[in-house]
């Protein structure tokens, strides 16, 4: 079956929220082999709202749509869905008991225009969870299934997966079927990754390749649509072998779920090797890269966050002549960092990182984005200086990526130089 | 004047990758005057594009085209246009002219087959970027005014900031004065801040509210849209002092740019305060968000991460009797962490926070989501145990963001409670 997706509220088209529901959604039903072929996004207005409701039935076997239902004022949904296609307003004593029983938990009494609200659905809305407080009903409409979803993307992505999507798998049996695989790659340009797989000549049934930067790596999502299951996974691996070969070290993560931080820690563990931190411009978010992976305990033992230099003195036994001879942000400051992390934490490894993630703070020696790695390994102590582009968030975002791939690739491949070349 | 934005990419129709540029679009457009009515994302499709493209030239003045204009294969925005509007693609001697002085610039030279795709634009195209390596193109269709942008957020923010906007604020003067102001809240419903709004009867010509939550805050804005700025902005302000007034303490940064910890920060410096972290289950992201606010050094020391419990004792002195008998997820150990923060570091205020983010390590007596926060400063000494609802992500993020809002409400209301409220 062919849907949309309608995502409305002035948050979404006034830009000021990103649209993440949709996006979700269309995830979810592209990988069950549902074809979306349209997202729109209108703000609170009745009759943009009943124009992109025309349209969509119009167009499609099922609607998507979200944002609206809440209680709040600016919340239009239902009256304007009754509007467009004239089905009243009634009663919904699912709805009506599920708001007692929340209240006698709780305790407390909603307003009774709030209520009044959340209770009043299109007639023939058939309530997607009874027994949960989170509304959102499945609506027929002449041949078109129409799911109404409430915007806020906890209830939607609940509401998607446990309802939404086993109905409507239950509804189409003759969809297609889907397999994707994805490779995150760092360290090579998009155009490059491009020109290199085109020269591979992946061919295959229904095989369809796409590029996407997602800063400071890109993805590489390899997809097979087919009839026949085995067919669409066999052209999927050689398709998926043929591009793993080809970069091989620059992946480092091969599912949309993984991330380098993730490849990371596995090598870690795999060799049996503890790690520690010591930041200084990052202030602390290559230990929460870190430890973003569920279970780095495991590997990860400890970060030095040393904004200031009296920190790094304490806490990472920088001395006081190297700070003032070279300056913070120096391959001399770096590597005390580094040995004083190992030292210290008792770790077989460990990274250090001092730069300037700007705006401010440059100088003409050491502009805005210098910014020095160190890295220790056993027996083995490395320091590079990088010049990264970007504003405080992207070079943070690349110094973070560049020195866990540079651990990733001296555990991995013994190469001593990172992916992302350094300038010294 | 009135306006859509379609963005075109099988990523985003296929929910791979979040759709930010049109949100960035939408948000600069509507800050300026410009009213759109509709985002349309539709995929790599020639037939799809078209629809897209004869829709909003019908409905629209102007148009926001994104997506699909690179050298990779899967572009296909330019050859879509040209079909779906019958002008022939034209080779542009600027594009031209400008790849030329790329590859003398840097040594190389593209494959033949990229040139001729970034090279030949439908007839009438004027280049937006004439002296960049960034394309981007007007185009007039009948009345409509078209801008076709590349789909990188890179390149799309800055030829919208740089191009687009501009020329669409020339051709369209009579649009009306569009003043906003943003109140980020923590601590509160969305419902609760609602009702209290309405209470309040906030009226004015024009004067529109809106309610988003974004984890873990809600966000307020007051719009108001009028022909004269005067009146708006009057309107404006006493909207706003009304709301200011409502949610004072609530309130953790007044601006779409600010953040509750800038805002923290400001008091900080205010106080003469330095402040030190110690973590254990945010692993960096305290410090790695307080870092994100440029010029952070004035007024945060260090944090120690202390992921292992050897970390705990070395780094913040935390005893061995205490992690044995009370466990490292305990008031104790929370406690013994600030006190630790504070003596080591020197400085005048700590946060420490120790706890369970999931999705394993929990206990009947300490469930995923138990978390203990501790301050101290200056003489005081407080601590308190959480239990935060929600995924590993979601519960890192709500335990920085209270023990921030603990900080910032102690600082500036002597209060001894965080918004949010602690279990015991």
């Amino acid at each position: 079956m062919k849907g949309q997706i309608i995502a409305i509220g002035d948050e979404l088209i006034s830009g000021r929220i990103v649209n993440t529901t949709s996006s979700f959604a269309a995830s979810r039903l592209f990988a069950a082999g549902h074809v979306i072929k349209k997202i729109t996004v209108v703000g609170d207005d009745p009759d943009d709202i009943k124009e992109a409701l025309l349209a969509g039935l119009e167009e499609s076997q099922f609607l998507i749509v979200s944002g609206g239902l809440g209680p709040t004022t600016d919340d239009i949904t239902n009256e304007s869905v009754s509007r467009a296609l004239g089905l009243p307003l009634e009663r919904n004593t699912q709805v009506e008991s599920q708001i007692r029983e929340m209240e006698e938990e709780l305790g407390e009494h909603a307003p009774e225009q709030f209520k009044q609200k959340l209770v009043m659905l299109p007639k023939g809305a058939k309530v997607l969870k009874p027994d949960g407080h989170m509304a959102g009903y499945e609506l027929k409409y002449r041949d078109v299934y129409m799911f109404f979803l409430p915007g806020v993307p906890e209830q939607f992505r609940l509401l998607m997966v446990e309802k939404v999507l086993p109905r409507l798998n239950e509804l189409d049996t003759t969809r297609p079927y889907v397999a994707q695989r994805v490779f995150k790659l760092f360290g090579l340009q998009e155009i490059e990754i491009n020109l290199r797989i085109e020269a591979l000549a992946i061919s295959g049934k229904g095989v369809k390749i796409g590029y996407y930067p997602v800063f400071p790596e890109v993805h590489i999502t390899v997809t097979v649509i087919g009839e026949s299951e085995p067919e669409v996974l066999r052209h999927l691996e050689s398709a998926a072998k043929a591009i793993k070969d080809e970069f091989e070290e620059f992946i480092v993560a091969e599912s949309d779920e993984g991330s380098l931080a993730a490849t990371l820690g596995g090598l870690l563990e795999t060799n049996g090797l503890m790690l520690a931190a010591a930041e200084s411009c990052t202030g602390g978010l290559l230990g929460a890269t870190l430890t973003s992976v569920p279970g780095s305990s495991g590997w990860f033992d400890r970060s030095m966050v040393t904004y200031s230099n009296r920190a790094k003195m304490e806490l990472l036994g920088v001395s006081e002549a190297t700070l003032r001879e070279f300056g913070a942000v120096s391959k001399q400051t770096a590597l005390e960092m580094v040995k004083g992390a190992r030292e210290r934490s008792g770790c077989e490894c460990a990274l250090a990182i001092t730069g300037i993630a700007g705006p401010d703070g440059g100088t003409p020696d050491k502009p805005v984005g210098t910014v020095f790695i160190a890295l220790s390994v056993n027996d083995t102590e490395l320091v590079h200086r990088f010049l990264f582009q970007g504003d405080r968030w992207q070079i943070r975002r690349l110094t973070v990526e560049t020195s866990l791939d540079w651990l990733r690739r001296f555990l991995k491949y013994d190469s001593v130089l990172p992916g992302y070349k350094p300038v010294e």
